[in-house]
C-alpha cells in the first residue's frame, strides 16, 4: 500500500521504495523465488495514479542471492503449514525497467505519460485487486476438503465410541441428540460445499469462456465477485466450524496428534485469513447487493448470468409474503426453505439499505456508514446470500439424481443444511413480521432435530463416499476399517514410552544403589 | 466404567480386572505416578454395587518400573500441554488390600459385606463424581486467563495495526466497527471470568467452611454443582472463541508460531473436554433446575444460599412481564438486561418442562424425553443461567466500587458482555411474546454497536490492568510497549533463515560451477 514505484524518464526505469518497515510486504509466498509480482503506487511526472503491478527480479538466478537494494527473509516458524516458505520483502531504491509494469489497466510511456483505459482512480484500484479472485476458488475448496477429513474423523469414531446410556448399557455416542447435532449438520456442509466447488469450476472453466466475447462477461465477472467473495469466507467458517466441532466430538482422543485433528485446524486457520480476511471480504458482496438494490427500487431488472440474486426483481413482492408452513413436512421442503431465504435476504437488504440512508442523512460519510451496518446487516446479508446460492446449486444438482432413494438422502442432507443455517435468522422472521404467529420459526428447530435423526443411519455410508483415503487421511481414530480402538491399542501398547524405563535414566536417579539400599533395609 | 474391583474374602483382597482394551482408562495424568486413584465397579459375595475409588499402587517406587499385572504408559504426542504426561492403565487380575477401598460413600467389611450410608445405586454413583468438582474451579480460572492473553495481545496489536481507510489514509484497525466487534466482547467476558474466579474462590474457601455444619450446606453444594457445570462449559466456550477471534482479528501475523496465540489455542483445547464435555457437564444444570421447576410449580421456594436461582420465586410474575424499554440508554441499563435475562430463563424452562412432559406422555422414556430437548432448549437454559450469575455477581462487586470513573467503564463492560450474550435469544424475546413491538429488540443490537464504541478508546488500558507480563505473554505482537513492528523488524531482520544461503547449500546445487559456466559463456 505505501511502497511506490516512481518512473524516471531520464534512465527509462522505475525506482521501487519501501518507506519503512511497516510497509514491508508480509507474507509474501516462495520468499526463495527470483522473481516477484509486486503491487506499488505509481509516479510518473510528479503525480500519483495509484496502485499497479509490477514484475520484479528478487534473487540472481545464478547465486541465489537476493539483488542489491532487495532485502527479503523468511518470516519463521507458523501455526501450521510449516511446508510453505513465507517471507518479506522490502525494497530500496530498486531499480527496474519500464517494460516490467503489468499494462493491462494502466501503462507508462518511455517519456513518462501516464495512459490508462481506465479513467477512476478507484476503478483502476478495483481492477488491479480483481487477478486476486481466482485463488480464492482453490481456497474453497480447500475449506471443503479440510473439513471432509474432519468429519469422516468424527463420524466413524462415533460410530463405534460407546459411552453412558439407560442402566450402565451404554451406547455408541452417535445415537445421543446432541452428539448428532455436533457432527450431522457438518456432514450435509461437506455435501454442499463440494458440490458448490464443481459448480464454480464448471462457470470458471465452461462457462466463462463461452460468454467471453458477449456483453454479459461484465455482468458474469461482477456476480463471481460478489459469489466468490461471500463463499470464500463463509465456507472458511463452516470449516473451521466444522473442524472444531469434529475434535470435541472426539474428546480426549481427538486432542491426540495422531487422531489428525490437530493438524486439519492449523491448515485451515490461514484460509480465514489470507486472499482477503474474512470479515472484510464479505463486504464486497453485500456491497454489490446494495448497488443492485439501488436499481431494483427503481425497475431495473437483476440479469446476472447464474440467477444468483435474479429473485430479487420480486423483491417487494416477496417482503409481502408470510410464514405459512404449518407442518414439519412443509418445512422441510426445499421449496419453502428457500422461500424463507429469499425473505430473509430481501428483508436484510432493505433494512440495510433504510440503515446507510439514514446515516447518510444524519449527516455521516459513505465510509462511516458502511462502516456502521456491517455487524448486524451487511454481514448477515452476504451470509444469507451464498447460503440461499449454495441452496439453490445443490437442489438443481440433485434434481437430476437418477437414483431415488440416494436423491432421498440427498434431500435430507440439503434441507438440514438449509435449516441450520437459517436457525441463526429466527429473530429476524419474527422482528420482520414473516412469522406472525407464535411457534411457527420453531418448527426450523424441531425438523433440524428430526433430520439429524433421520441422518444418524447414513452418516457412516455418506461419509464413506467423500472420505480421502486411509494413507490421506492419516489418522488413528478415522480408519476406515471402522476399528479406531484396535488402532489405538497398536499405538499406545507398541510405544516404549511410558511402558519401558527410558534410556537416559541413569543420569537422574541412581536406582540400581536406591534398590541396593532399600535391599540392606529389609 | 468396566472394570471391575471383585472383593475376595478368602485373602481379604480386591482383585482389580480390566475386561478388555475399550475398558482401559485413557488420559490419566501423571502416567509416571507411583500410585493411583481408580474408579472401578465393586462386587463382593456376587453381587454389584457401582462404582467405587481405590488407591492402587502402580509402579514399584524404587525401580519405577510398574507391578506385574499393571500395564501403563504414555499416549503419545497432544496438540498442546506436550510439558504434561497423559497415558493409559489396565489392571490384569491385580491384587490390592481390602483397606485401599476409599470407605466415605460405602465400604466392605473383611468378612465382604457391602456397607453404605448410602442406599441408591445411582445417588452412590453422583457421591463418587462429585469429588471431581473442585479441579472443574481450577478449568474455570484457566479459561479465563488464557482469554485474557489473547486479548492482550490482539487490542495491543490493534491499536497499532493500520489498514485501509478513506482515501488511502490508513487507520488503526481498532476504528473499524467490525474489528471492535471481534475483540471489545472478550475483553469484557474477560473481566466478567476473572470475577467470577474471584467469587468462586470466596465461596470455596470462606462461605462453605462457615456453612459446613449448617443445614443449608447441602443446598450450597447442589447450587455449586449447577453454577460450576454451566461455568466451566461457558467458560471455556467463551475462551475458545476468544482466541480465536483474537487470532483471526491479528491476520496473518497472528498465524505466526511468535504471536503466541496457536499455543493458547492448543493449551485451551482440551479444557472443552476434560472435567467432563462441555455439552455432556452442562446437562448438570438443566437437571437441577428442571428438578427446581417442579417445586416452583406448586410453590416450593428456592432458597439457594448464593442466590442464583432465587429469582425462580417469581417466576410467573416474570413469565407476564413485557419488554418495555423504549430507548438505547434503558436497554443498556444493568437492571434492565438481568429482567431480560430471568425473562429468558423462566421462559426457557417453562418450555423444556413442558416439551418434556410432552414427550414423556407420548410413551418416551427419562432417558429419551431428556435427550431430546438438550439442543434447543436444556442447553441454552443453562447457558441464560449462569450468564445471568455471571452479570448478577460483577454487578454486586462492581456496586462497590469507590473510584466512579472507574465504575462507569466497568459497566460498560459489563453491559457489553450482557446484552452480547442475550442477542441470541432475541428470537426468543419475539417467540415468547416478551418483546412484541416489532423493533424493540433491536435495541439490544444498536447498544452493542454503542457500547463497542464508547469502550474502544479504554481498551489498551483496560487490557494494561490484567495482562499478564511480556515475558509469560511470550507474543511478539503483545509487548507492553506498543511497539508490535519493531520487535517483528527485529525477529526478521535478525533471522538468517531466507536472508542468507543456507549451510546446506552446497550438497543441493553447486552454484560456485554454475556462476563460473555462466560467466564464461558471456
Amino acid at each position: 500500500m505505501r511502497t511506490t514505484a516512481t518512473y524516471d524518464k531520464n534512465i527509462k526505469e522505475f525506482i521501487i521504495n519501501t518507506p519503512d518497515f511497516e510497509a514491508a510486504k508480509c507474507w509474501i509466498g516462495g520468499s526463495t523465488a527470483t522473481h516477484g509480482v509486486v503491487y506499488a503506487q505509481l509516479y510518473t511526472e510528479n503525480k500519483h495514479y495509484g496502485l499497479h503491478i509490477f514484475v520484479v527480479p528478487i534473487r540472481d538466478p545464478v547465486t541465489m542471492l537476493p539483488y542489491f537494494g532487495v532485502t527479503v527473509g523468511d518470516m519463521g516458524e507458523k501455526m501450521g503449514l510449516n511446508g510453505i516458505d513465507n517471507g518479506f520483502v522490502i525494497f530500496k531504491n530498486y531499480r527496474i525497467p519500464q517494460e516490467y509494469l503489468l499494462n493491462k489497466n494502466g501503462d507508462v510511456t518511455e517519456d513518462g505519460k501516464y495512459v490508462s483505459s481506465i479513467i477512476d482512480e478507484n476503478e483502476r484500484f478495483g481492477a488491479a485487486l480483481l487477478s486476486l479472485k481466482a485463488f480464492r476458488v482453490r481456497v474453497i475448496d480447500n475449506n471443503a476438503l479440510l473439513g471432509v477429513s474432519a468429519i469422516t474423523i468424527a463420524v466413524r469414531y462415533a460410530a463405534v465410541r460407546k459411552q453412558f446410556g439407560p442402566k450402565l448399557n451404554e451406547l455408541p455416542i452417535l445415537e445421543y441428540q446432541t452428539h448428532q447435532y455436533r457432527l450431522l449438520p457438518y456432514l450435509a456442509s461437506s455435501y454442499v460445499l463440494l458440490f458448490f466447488g464443481k459448480h464454480l469450476q464448471e462457470i470458471f472453466y465452461i462457462f466463462m469462456p463461452e460468454l467471453k466475447s458477449k456483453k454479459t462477461f461484465q455482468l458474469l465477472s461482477i456476480e463471481l465477485h460478489a459469489l466468490i467473495s461471500a463463499a470464500k469466507a463463509v465456507s472458511g467458517w463452516i470449516s473451521r466450524d466444522a473442524i472444531q466441532s469434529c475434535r470435541e466430538a472426539c474428546g480426549v482422543h481427538g486432542y491426540l496428534k495422531a487422531a489428525g485433528l490437530g493438524n486439519l485446524k492449523n491448515d485451515q486457520e490461514p484460509a480465514l485469513t489470507y486472499e482477503g480476511d474474512n470479515w472484510v471480504l464479505i463486504q464486497q458482496t453485500s456491497n454489490i447487493l446494495l448497488k443492485l438494490w439501488q436499481g431494483v427500487k427503481v425497475g431495473v431488472k437483476v440479469k446476472f448470468p447464474s440467477k444468483s440474486a435474479n429473485f430479487l426483481n420480486d423483491a417487494f413482492e416477496i417482503l409481502k409474503s408470510k410464514f405459512t408452513f404449518s407442518s414439519l413436512k412443509e418445512v422441510c421442503q426445499l421449496d419453502s426453505i428457500i422461500t424463507i431465504y429469499q425473505w430473509v435476504i430481501c428483508y436484510l437488504l432493505n433494512e440495510s439499505d433504510n440503515r446507510l440512508e439514514s446515516l447518510k442523512n444524519k449527516g455521516s460519510s459513505s465510509f462511516t456508514a458502511k462502516n456502521s451496518i456491517q455487524v448486524f446487516y451487511a454481514k448477515r446479508l452476504s451470509e444469507a446470500f451464498i447460503e440461499h446460492y449454495f441452496l439453490q446449486n445443490f437442489l438443481k444438482t440433485n434434481r437430476q439424481c437418477p437414483d431415488k432413494p440416494v436423491q432421498a438422502v440427498l434431500t435430507n442432507l440439503l434441507s438440514l443444511f438449509g435449516l441450520l443455517r437459517l436457525e441463526k435468522f429466527i429473530y429476524l422472521l419474527y422482528q420482520g413480521g414473516f412469522a406472525s404467529e407464535r411457534d411457527s420459526a420453531l418448527l426450523i428447530q424441531d425438523e433440524i432435530i428430526n433430520l439429524c435423526s433421520k441422518l444418524k443411519n447414513n452418516a457412516v455410508a455418506l461419509v464413506d463416499v467423500i472420505a480421502p483415503s486411509d494413507l490421506i487421511l492419516n489418522s488413528i481414530l478415522g480408519h476406515s476399517d471402522g476399528q479406531a480402538y484396535k488402532h489405538l491399542e497398536k499405538a499406545f501398547l507398541t510405544s516404549s514410552y511410558g511402558t519401558e524405563k527410558p534410556s537416559w535414566w541413569k543420569d537422574v536417579v541412581n536406582w540400581r544403589d536406591l534398590a541396593a539400599k532399600a535391599a540392606s533395609k529389609l
